[in-house]
C-alpha cells in the first residue's frame, strides 16, 4: 500500500507540473514570437514563473520520498 | 490507508495548484506581450495572484503532513 | 477511514478554491490589460472576489479539520 | 462510514460554490472592463448573486455539519 | 449507508443548482453590460429565474433531510 | 439500499432540471437582450417552456418519492 | 436491487428528457428572437417537438414504474 | 440482476432517443428560422426523420420489455 | 448474467445508432436549408446513409436476441 | 462470462462503426451541398469510404459470433 | 477470462481503426470538395493512408484471434 | 490475468496508433489540398512521419507478444 | 501481477508517445504547407524534436521490460 | 503491488512528459513558422524549456525506479 501511495503522488504531480509548465511556457513563446523585441524581459520571467509553479509540486515530491523511506 | 490518504491530497493539491498558477501566469504573460508599459505592474500583480491561489493548497499540504505524521 | 475522508475534502477544496480564484484572477488582468486606467479599481474588486469565493473552501477546510481531530 | 459522508458533501459543495461564484464574478468583471461607467451597479448587482447562488451551498453544509455531529 | 445517501443528495444539489444559477446570473450580467438601459428588468427577471431554477433542488434538498432524520 | 436508491433519483434530476432550466433561461435573457421590443412574448413562453422541461423531473421526484415511503 | 433499477431509469430518463427539451427550446427561442414574425408558427412548432421527443421517456418512466410495482 | 439489465437498456435508450432527436429537432428548427418559406417540406422531412431516428430504441425498448417479462 | 450482457449490447447499439442517424440526417437538414434546389437529391441521399449507418447496428441487435434466447 | 464479452464486443463495435460512418456520410453531405456538380463522384466515394470503413467493424462482429457459439 | 480479453482487444480496435479511417477519409473528402482537379491523386492517396493507419489494428485483430484459439 | 494483460497493451497501441497517424495523415491531406504542388515531398514525409510515431507502437506490440507467449 | 503492470505501462506509454509526436509532426506539416521555402530546416526540427519526446517513453519502455523479466 | 506501483509512476510521467514537450514543441514550431528570422533563438530556448519540463518527470522516472529495485 505504501508503495501503491507514492506512485500516486508521483504520478498526479508529473502531470501537474508537466501541465503548467507546459502553458506557462508556450505561452512565453507565443509572446516571444509576437514580440521579439522584449525576448529577453520574457525568458527572465519565464524562469520566475516556472519557479512558482514548481513550488507545490516540489513539496509533493517531498511527501513522495517521506511516504517511500518513512 | 494512512498513506494512500496523504497520497490523494498531495496529489490533487499539485494538480489544483499547478493548475491555478498555470492559467493567472499564462494570462499575465499575454497581457504583457499585448501592454509592454505596464510590464511591472503585471509582473507584481502576478505575485499576489500566486500568494492568493497558493493559500488553500498551502493548508492542504498541512493537512496531508498532518495524516503522515499523526 | 476517517483520514481518508479528511483527504478527500481537503483535496477537492484545493482543486476548487484554485479553480475558482484561477478564473476571477486571469480574468481580472486580462481587464487590467484592456483598460489599464481602472487598474486599481480592478485590483481592489478582486481581493473582494477572492474573499467572496473561498468562503465556502474555508468552511470545507475546518470539516476537514473537524473529520481529522475528532 | 459518517465522515466519508461529510466529506463527500463538504467536497462537492466546495466544487459547485467555487464553479458558480468564479462564473459569476469573472463575467461581472468583463462586464466592468468593457462599460466602467456603471462599475458600481455591476458590484452592487454580484454582491446580490453571490448571495442567491450561496443559498443551497449552505444548506448542504448545514447537512454536512448535521452528518458529522448526529 | 443512509448518511451516504443524504451527502449525495445534496452534494449533487449543490453542483446543480450552482451550476444553473451561475449560467443564468453570468447571462444575466452579460445582457446588462450591453443595455444598460434595461437594467432593472433584467434583474427583476433574474429573480423570478432563480426562484424557478431552484424549484427541483429545494425539493431534492427535502428529499435529503426525509432520508437523513427518517 | 432503499435510501441510497431515492438519493440517485433525487440528485440525477436536479442536475437534469438544472442544467435543462438554466439553458433555456439563459437563452430567452440573451434573447432579450438583443430584441427588448419582445420582452412580455419571451417571458411568457419561459413560463411554458419551464413547465414543458419540468414535467418528467416531477415524475422522477414523485418515483423518489415512492421509493423512499412505500 | 429493484428499487435501485427504478431510480436509475428514472434519474436517466430525467437527464435525457431535460436535455433533449433545453436543446430544442433554447434553439426555438433563439429562432423568435431573429425573427419575431413567425413567432406562432415556432410556438406551435415546439409543443410537436417536445411531444415527439419525450415519447421514449415516457416509455421509460413506465418501465420505471413497472419495476417498482411489479 | 433482471430488473438492473431492463433498466440500464431503458435509461441509455431514452438518453439516445433524446440526443438524436434533440439534434435533428434543433437543426430542423433553424432552418426554418433561415429559409421560413421551405417550412412545411421541413416539418414533413422531420417526421420522417424522427421515424427513422426512432427505429434501433424503439427495438430496444421490445428488449427491455423482453428482459422484464421473460 | 444473460440479460446484463443482452441490455449492454442493445443500450450501445441504441446510443451508436442515434448518434450516427442524427449526425447524418443533421446535416442533411442543413444542406436542404442551405441549397433547397436539390432537396430530393438529398433525401433520397439521405435514406441510402442511413440505410448504410444501421448495417452494425442491426447486426449487434441481432446479437442481442441471441444471448437472450440461446 | 462468455455472453458478457461477446455483448462488448458488439456493443462498441457498434459505437465504433456509426462515429465513423457518420462522420465520413456527414462529410460526405457537406461537400455535396457546397459542390453539386460533382454529385456523383462523391456518392461513388461515399460507398468505397463506408466498405473500407467498416473492415475492422465486420471482424470484430465476426469475433463476437465466434466468442458467442465456440 | 479468456474471452473477455478477446472482446476487449476486438472492441477498442474497432473503435481505433473506425476513428482513424474516418478522420482521414472525412479530410480526403473535404480536400476533394474544395479541389476537384487532384480528385484522383486524393483517392489514390487515401487508400495509401487508409492501409498505413490499418496496420496496427490488423495486429491487434491477429493478437484478439490467437487469445481466442491458443 | 496474462491473456487480459496482453489484451490491453493490443487495444491501447491500436488507439493510440490509430491516433497519432490519424492526425498526421488528415494534416498532410490538409496541406496537400492547400498546396498541390508540393504534392511530392509531403507524401515523402507522410511516409517517414508515419515510421517515427509507430516505433513506440511497434515496440508495445512486441511486449503484447512477449506476455502473449512467454 | 507482473504481467498486467508491464501491460499497463506499455500501453499508457504508446499511448503518450503516439500522442506527442503525433501532435509535433502535425504542427510541422502545417508550417511546411506555409512556408516551403524553409521544407529542410522545419525537416531536421522535426527530427531533433521527435528524439527530445521520445526520452521519457524509451525510459517507460525499459522500466516495462525490467517489470516483465526481473 | 511493487511492481504496478512502479507501472503506475511511469505510464502517468510518460504521458506528463509527451503532454508538456508535445505542447511547447508544437508551440515552437508555430513559431518558427511565423517568424523564419529568430529560428535560432527560438530554437536554442526549446532546449532550456525541455529541460525545465522534464526536471520533475525525472524525479519521477527515479520514484519508479526505487520503488522497482528497494
Amino acid at each position: 500500500m505504501k508503495q501503491l501511495a507514492a506512485a500516486l503522488v508521483a504520478g498526479l504531480t508529473a502531470l501537474a507540473a508537466c501541465w503548467g509548465n507546459g502553458r506557462v511556457i508556450s505561452k512565453t513563446i507565443e509572446g516571444m514570437t509576437r514580440q521579439p523585441e522584449i525576448f529577453n524581459e520574457l525568458r527572465t520571467n519565464m524562469f520566475i514563473s516556472v519557479g512558482l509553479i514548481e513550488a507545490v509540486p516540489i513539496l509533493a515530491i517531498v511527501i513522495s520520498f517521506l511516504i517511500l523511506f518513512l
